[in-house]
């Protein structure tokens, strides 16, 4: 197995876990900056043609794992590979964000969901999506439902 | 940094990674499994109602990392984190699967891209995805256009 190392950090106005927007209609605009190392940011040519990205991150500041866990949606346990949990058994987080500048190693984003100083792992282009009209989302789907009852 | 376990492994029709489609216009609806280890099977409770997750895994057989390399879709050099080459810093691959079926811990998918017996790093419901036509694609909508003329 790899040892995972940074390419870079995220730039985040998220100081503190609790002051990420989190539930039910949480909604994730927060602009902020994947400034990618020196080293590495030759592996940016061309990203500048993408509109959106994804970001594979480190939880960081989550020390735990719990295999189910209810979630801040709906209160209810759900197995942690039906979650964005961050008690995870590789601490492992996923977001898609809007490219919305580059200057030289620094991507200006919005959508930013993790804490100051994430460390990166991983940008990949945002190729293709699901349409909306082909998802089933399960426990999601109801506790929307629920909440809109 | 933390040390990447495997939570299972593919299984995959594909057992090299010259049979894995590739260039423009590739598909990808082959069918396999996600393989849970036992240990980690309570993590999958609640994931039957997704009709779609992101994989994380590892590029084990992926033995360099090139910061720009040539694409097979169009063969220019890109920055390794405008394209899906597996020649990355960090060896993380991510694909995005219909999940066809469970069977304890046994996970049917559909749309696999990694080779037979690829470790798992994690599974995340996909919860919503970007209109095609928010979408800019850069090199890969050129290449694309391209084709088509």
């Amino acid at each position: 197995m790899f040892t995972p190392k940074p390419i870079g950090f995220v730039r985040s106005p998220y100081s503190q876990t609790t002051a990420v927007p989190r539930g039910l209609g949480a909604k994730h605009d927060a602009e902020g900056e994947l400034e990618i190392l020196p080293e590495f940011e030759a592996g940016l040519q061309d990203i500048e043609g993408f509109s959106h990205l994804f970001v594979i991150w480190v939880f960081d500041r989550s020390e735990t794992a719990a295999l189910v866990g209810p979630t801040p949606i709906d209160g209810i346990p759900h197995g942690v590979f039906a979650t964005r949990s961050p008690f995870r058994p590789n601490p492992l987080g996923l977001t898609v964000v809007e490219l919305l500048g580059r200057e030289g190693n620094r991507l200006r984003v919005r959508g930013v969901d993790m804490l100051e100083g994430t460390a990166i792992l991983d940008i990949k282009p945002y190729l293709s999506g699901i349409a909306a009209d082909k998802l089933r989302r399960g426990w999601l789907d109801a506790a929307e439902s629920k909440a809109k009852a």
